[in-house]
C-alpha cells in the first residue's frame, strides 16, 4: 500500500464543486418508492452517473424497483462492495421545508434537498472517493469495486434479501460499506456493530359499511374507537408490549455491549434544544436513554380514521387505520413477530382486525469489533477527522445489511459516511453538509487504498 | 278552519315536478360550513327562492354566514315559525358517491345530492306547502309565518343563539316547525320531544418539533402514542366517560320516557342489514338499543396524525389530534362539560394537550307530548300517512332548537319532514324521495291550516 491520501485529498478539494452538482441532479429527480414516484427515473440517471465514474452498470429486475450494479475491476482479487440506495422517504409535510424538497438549493455550505444526504449525497461521496484513488493510482484502482444500489430501501427492502442470495456469485465481496456513517457532533468518526430489525405492518378495522351521524354514537361501533382498543392492547403507558412471547428471543446485552455503550455521548441535551421535546419516552435521562436501544420498540407511524379537514363533521367513522413498526433486537425475527401479532389479535377478540404488511421485513444483524476491516475504518477516520473513531454495539434504525451477511457469508460490514447530528433525514429540510461530504470522500478514499492490502496484513 | 286538505293534495301533485326542480338549483350550490364552501352563494339563492314565493326576505349578517329570515302575513295574528338551515356537511368520501355529490341526479323516483334531504329539500318541501295553502285560500295565508334560514347548522350553530335573543322581537311566534322529521320504515309519521345537546372539541397535542425517525422510537416521545393514551382516559372500552362530574347533572328518564321509548319499534335488524354492523356499541340489542339514547356519548370524529399515504414511512409523529363529539343529555351543560374536560385531563397529567372547541355548543331540549301543536301534528300525520304518529321522547342528535325555546319564551316545537329511514344524511349517497317530498308538504299544508284556530280550540 502507498500512502498517497495528500493526493486523494488534493484531488478531492478541487472537484468538490462538480461533486456536489451532481448530487443536486440525483435530488431534482424524485424518487418516492412509498408512492413509486419517479423511481424508474432515478434508477436510469443512476445507471448514467455510474458509467461516467467508468463503472460497468446493470440493470437487475426485481418485483419491485430495480437493482442498479456497478463494476469496477482493479489490481488484487479482493473486492469491495458498496450499498446505496436511490430511493428516498416522502417529503411531507411540503410547508416545512424552507425551500421545495426536489429543487436542491445550497445555503450557508449546506446542500439542501429529499436525497442529500440519505442516500444520494453519500453515494456521490462514494464515486468521488474511487475517482481520487484512481487518479492517483494513474487510472487503475487497488481492488474491485461493486456498487449495488437499490431503490427500496426507504420501504423495507422487501426484494434485496432475495436478489443478494440470487446473484450472490456475482456479488462475492471481502468486505462491505454500508450506506450511513459520518460524525457525531463532536466531530468524531463513527462506526456500529449492529441494527435493530424492523417490521412495518398496517392495522385496519371495518365495524359497519358506511360512516354514520354521530348522533347515533351509543349504538353505531366506532372503527376509531375500536382502533384505540387495539393499540391500548399493543402496549402499555409502561412502553412493555404486550404481544404474547413478543420479548421470548431477545438476546440481552452483553457486558461489553453496556460498557460501549455507556461509553457514548448522549445526545439528551442536543436532543432537548433541538426538538424542543421535554421528556423523553419513559423520562428516560443519560445513559439509560442510550442503553434503551437494546428494547425492541412498536411506534405508530400514522392512524387514519374519520374526518380530517377543517371543522367539525359529526359522523361515527365505520373505517380505522393504523401504521405500526416494531424495531426488534437480536435475534427477534419479524415473521415471528407478524405470527404473534396474529395471534395476540385473535386472543383479544380483535379477528375482525386485518393486518397488512407495509414493505419487507428486516432482521437484526450484530457483528464483532475485532474485524480488520473495522480497525482500518477507525485508523482511515482518525486521520481525516484528528479524533478516535466511536463504537455503537446496536442502533436504533434498521438496514438492509443481513440480506448480504446472509447470503455472501459473515463478510464485515462497516460505515463511513456524510452525515452529522442534524441531516433531518426523513424530516423536512434534509440537508449535507459540504464539508462533511469532502471529509467522507477522504475517508473512504483511505479504506479503499488499505483493503487491497487487508489480508496478508492481519491474516483476514 | 275550512278543510282545504283535497285542494293542497291536488296543487301538490300537480306541481311536484315544478319543486324539485327548486330543491336540485338548490343542492347545486355547494354550502359546506366546515369549511366555507359556497355558504355565501347559497345564502343568495335561499334569500331569492324566499322572495319567489312571496316571502320579504331579510339578510341578518352574523360573525359567521348570514341567516336568511323570510316573513309573510296572514288573516290570523298568529304566527308559525319554520327553522331550515342552507348549509351542508362535506361530501367525503368522493368515491363512495354514485354521482357526484353538487350534480342533483333522479333515479328511480329518487333525488340524490348532498343537502337533498338535509335540509334544502326539507326547506323547498315547506313553501311548497305555503304555496299550496294561499293558493286553496285564494292569495291569502291563515297565519302568519316566518322562515329562518340559517348557515351554520353543520358545524353547531355557533351563532343561532345570539341571533335569536337579538332578534327576539321581530322573531314571536306561537310554535315552530323544526327542520327534519318523517316517517318511520313502517311508514310512520312521528314526532320527537327532545334532543341531546353537543359540543365537538380538538384535541391537539405536539412532543417534538418535529416528526423523527422511527429507529429513534425508543427515546422519542410520540404524540401519536400520546393521544392514543389521552383517548384512553376519557372513556373505558365499558364506554363509561372518566371525566370527573361527567353524569352530575344527567337527568335520568322519567317512567313514561321509557314507556314511550319501549314502545318504538327497534332498528336493530335494519342496521345490521343496512350498514353489515354485527355488533352495536356494548353488545345492545333491541329495546336496550333504544334505551340507549338517554346515555351521553364521546365519540370520536377523526384522528389525525403522522403518515397517511400509501406503503410505509419510518417516522415517530410529532403531532396528533382527534375531533370528538360528546353528545349530552337533559340537563348536562355543554360548558360545563368543556371545564370539566381540561380538568380532566390537567389532572391525568396532559396539561401539554391543546383543547379547540369546535362550532358552537349545543344545549339538550326535551318538552311535553301534551302540547296542542303536538297534537295537531299527529292528527294532520295520520291523516296523510294513514298510521298513528309514533312519539320518541328523545333523539340522539343535536339541533339549535334550545337557542329559540331559551329566547321566545316554551313556544312548542314539532318536526315534520320529507325524511324516511335510508336517507343518508351526512353519508355519501344522500337522497331524498319524491314520495316523501310530496307527503311532507302535503302533512305541513295541514299544520298550517290548523294552525291559526289552534288557541281558540285548544285553549293554547
Amino acid at each position: 500500500m502507498v500512502d498517497l491520501a495528500r493526493e486523494f485529498d488534493a484531488y478531492l478539494r478541487a472537484k468538490l464543486d462538480e461533486y456536489i452538482q451532481e448530487v443536486s441532479q440525483l435530488c431534482a429527480q424524485p424518487s418516492i418508492s412509498a408512492r413509486q414516484e419517479g423511481v424508474l427515473e432515478c434508477a436510469e440517471l443512476v445507471a448514467q452517473t455510474l458509467q461516467k465514474h467508468g463503472f460497468r452498470a446493470q440493470k437487475y429486475e426485481t418485483p419491485g424497483n430495480p437493482v442498479i450494479v456497478g463494476r469496477a475491476s482493479g489490481r488484487s482479487a479482493r473486492t469491495l462492495l458498496f450499498y446505496n440506495h436511490y430511493d428516498v422517504q416522502p417529503p411531507e409535510p411540503l410547508d416545512l421545508w424552507t425551500t421545495p424538497p426536489f429543487q436542491p438549493t445550497i445555503r450557508d455550505g449546506l446542500l439542501y434537498a429529499r436525497g442529500a444526504q440519505d442516500d444520494k449525497g453519500e453515494f456521490v461521496a462514494r464515486l468521488a472517493a474511487v475517482d481520487a484513488v484512481r487518479s492517483a493510482y494513474s487510472g487503475e484502482l487497488p481492488c474491485n469495486v461493486i456498487f449495488v444500489v437499490e431503490g427500496e430501501e426507504e420501504i423495507g427492502s422487501p426484494h434485496i434479501a432475495t436478489f443478494a442470495l440470487q446473484n450472490k456469485e456475482a456479488l462475492i465481496c471481502q468486505g462491505a460499506i454500508w450506506e450511513e456513517g459520518g460524525i457525531d457532533k463532536d466531530g468524531s468518526p463513527y462506526n456500529v456493530l449492529g441494527g435493530r430489525g424492523a417490521l412495518s405492518v398496517e392495522l385496519t378495522v371495518q365495524t359497519m359499511k358506511r360512516d354514520q351521524h354521530s348522533g347515533g354514537a351509543h349504538m353505531f361501533p366506532s372503527a376509531a374507537w375500536r382502533l384505540v382498543r387495539v393499540l391500548e392492547s399493543l402496549k402499555g403507558a409502561d412502553e412493555r408490549i404486550r404481544i404474547e412471547g413478543f420479548y421470548e428471543a431477545v438476546r440481552p446485552p452483553t457486558k461489553l455491549d453496556l460498557e460501549l455503550t455507556d461509553a457514548l455521548p448522549t445526545r439528551e441535551e442536543q436532543f432537548r434544544e433541538l426538538l424542543g421535546i421535554r421528556e423523553f419516552v419513559l423520562g428516560r435521562t443519560g445513559k439509560e436513554l442510550n442503553r434503551a436501544v437494546f428494547e425492541p420498540t412498536c411506534n405508530i407511524q400514522g392512524i387514519q380514521t374519520g374526518y380530517q379537514d377543517k371543522g367539525a363533521k359529526t359522523i361515527v367513522p365505520a373505517r380505522a387505520s393504523a401504521k405500526l413498526d416494531f424495531r426488534l433486537v437480536p435475534d427477534q425475527d419479524p415473521n415471528d413477530i407478524l405470527q404473534k401479532l396474529r395471534q395476540h389479535l385473535d386472543t383479544q377478540g380483535f379477528t375482525d382486525v386485518g393486518i397488512a404488511q407495509l414493505g419487507g421485513a428486516i432482521w437484526p444483524v450484530k457483528w464483532s469489533a475485532e474485524n480488520p476491516l473495522v480497525r482500518l475504518a477507525a485508523r482511515a477516520g482518525e486521520e481525516v477527522y484528528d479524533l478516535p473513531t466511536r463504537i455503537y454495539p446496536l442502533i436504533g434504525g434498521s438496514s438492509p445489511v443481513y440480506a448480504f451477511t446472509n447470503s455472501l457469508g459473515a463478510i464485515p460490514v462497516i460505515l463511513a459516511g456524510v452525515g452529522y447530528w442534524d441531516n433531518r433525514q426523513h424530516a423536512p429540510d434534509e440537508h449535507v453538509r459540504l464539508v462533511d461530504f469532502l471529509n467522507a470522500a477522504r475517508h473512504i478514499a483511505r479504506i479503499l487504498d488499505g483493503f487491497a492490502d487487508l489480508s496478508e496484513r492481519n491474516g483476514q
